[in-house]
């Protein structure tokens, strides 16, 4: 996804006062008022969207008891500093991606997306019936947060090329965008991996000052207009295959919700795992269409020698990330276990009947 | 699924007279109760918890306001009776699959799954942001009923097999257990199809009196133990491809609620598309290791062979049940059009990096 230096570019500017204080007469309802930062712009579509319509749905079943107000990145607190934000008190809620907090500890990768990691149902079923939560709860309880799992993005694309990529050999001295894990896999294969402000990805790429980027996928990927400039479209995104979000509680602050409105906040938020993916799902389907059948992109799939070399790389990436600390330790174990049991679930199921399904309908 | 005999097998007991009247206290104090009757034995693992739970997190978000007292299959209605009950405002609410009433609308068919239709994941996003709940909505208006979309399974098995299915020609005479549509796509491949209740199914296939039998998939069919009798279970199951559930609402009851109680019931009910969803798929990874590992199962796939044979004849058998009538014709188109839509982006983003994936990483 990626969206780290792009945010911070487009918060750079200002980060406004926001009303931080709970009006007399609120109170004196019993009305609650929580501020939720987030990690993208304000009403950015889909991810900043799905956070006003979670703050809207709160309300409403609260009988507006609960008034959430959603700031995009940069409007109380930069984009990046929103899960110190909550966790130090200054906003009590916020709506993001778990990777962003790596640099307290890598195990956060695990709870958000790793190359050639579980794809959304499968985190889902991690989540939420296996140990991932769990886990995920004793790590964030050190910072004095609660974490929920919110949508994910599903399989991210594999990016835009200018040109086509014939071979391995094609990787190297390659100039790509890509932060993140996925970055440094393409950096073992030779690739010089850059990181762009996403106001910059375009006109880097019209210049020629790098040869690709990736981004999301069609849905966030066609209002980019990266299609104008790079003409060769990669699947599938090896690095990203599901990037699921969160939603992040001051513990504090939870511990003093009644349990009718813990309720409510955890199970609008599952909803939304269900709602956001949908739209990701159905958005990138009708984006895809008009890539292809109006501006002509040119699909192209990554040969297997490409994707058995980026899963090698991608392996001892990971487990790099996985054996820094014995508590990452035990997540990467974790995530290690139940990918092996839910990809052998997945290959007779989703993937068995997908192909199946493709030997006669073409698409 | 297809409990539909096995279900009414179990009911066909006791229809117990359920208190139907709501106390003067509770009203008073403005509580609500409601009966939800379901399709499913009480506490029936999967369907019948995913009920209890919907209705405990129902209760706890309306801080008690909203109690809802679940009735498993034939303790208030027979299981195939809810629909009209909820109808006729016998029960406020159900807890079902939407194929169970195609002998009122063969449209109905469309909510839950067809052969060769939509993955969990595409029917979501066909029913949440394509036309999918819009129609159905306008079908259960003229039936006083709100319907919501409640969890998937997933893709199912195949199914058991006694003996390996080596060529087409094995299935002409082959004695088969399989309801529904995908019944009606292998008598078109010559098998005699047969419908049993759930409790005969073991011992019919034990004696040889039907040759096999599909069920759910390994969460649900090891509890059944017929691995015990039929070792050769197959994959994909093409016949019920995601098979999602519903919750309907008395619209009576329903435009009575408040907006709050709207809303919680709303969200709860979506909450469960991820969380009883992710259950399945959990829970099926753990059986398929115990059926593998531990009872010598042996998996086959269907070959390419059968599987666009299959595709063949559910394509004629759906245009045909979506042909029957003009409304059920526009769900049709809409299924149609957003399948074609739908399956292009699964190509490259589930399907393209679950192939990717499996390059390598062998189960």
């Amino acid at each position: 996804m990626k969206r780290r230096k792009f945010l911070k570019g487009a918060a750079a500017g200002g980060v406004a006062a926001a009303a931080a204080t709970v009006s007399a007469p609120a109170i004196s309802q019993g009305i609650k008022q929580l501020k939720m930062v987030t990690t993208w712009p304000a009403k950015f579509p889909g991810l900043g969207t799905g956070a006003e319509r979670l703050a809207q749905r709160i309300g409403t079943m609260s009988g507006g008891k609960l008034q959430i107000k959603v700031y995009g990145g940069g409007e109380l607190v930069p984009p990046f500093q929103s899960f110190d934000a909550v966790s130090q008190g200054k906003a009590e809620m916020s709506h993001s991606v778990s990777y962003y907090w790596q640099g307290k500890s890598p195990a956060f990768n695990f709870f958000a997306a790793v190359p050639y990691g579980f794809t959304a149902d499968e985190h889902y079923a991690w989540m939420l019936w296996g140990d991932g939560t769990k886990l995920w709860t004793e790590l964030c309880d050190q910072f004095g947060v609660v974490p929920f799992m919110r949508a994910s993005t599903g399989v991210q694309m594999g990016g835009w090329y200018r040109k086509e990529m014939t071979s391995l050999d094609d990787f190297k001295g390659l100039k790509f965008r890509m932060p993140g894990l996925g970055g440094e896999v393409l950096r073992k294969l030779g690739a010089t991996v850059v990181n762009l402000p996403g106001g910059e990805i375009f006109p880097a790429l019209q210049a020629g000052t790098i040869d690709g980027t990736e981004w999301v996928g069609p849905f966030n990927d066609l209002a980019f207009g990266f299609y104008k400039v790079a003409k060769f479209y990669y699947w599938p995104g090896f690095h990203e295959p599901n990037t699921t979000g969160e939603v992040l509680v001051n513990k504090k602050v939870w511990n003093g919700l009644s349990k009718e409105h813990q309720e409510i906040i955890r199970v609008a938020v599952q909803a939304e795992s269900t709602l956001e993916f949908a739209e990701f799902n159905y958005k990138s389907a009708d984006a895809l269409d008009v890539l292809l059948n109006k501006h002509g992109v040119q699909l192209r799939n990554f040969s297997d020698d490409m994707l058995r070399a980026f899963y090698k790389a991608s392996e001892e990436v990971v487990a790099e990330v996985g054996n820094k600390d014995p508590f990452t330790k035990k997540v990467y174990e974790s995530f290690i276990s139940a990918r092996k049991k839910l990809a052998g679930w997945s290959a007779l199921g989703e993937q068995g009947y997908l192909n199946a399904r493709s030997l006669s309908l073409k698409p």
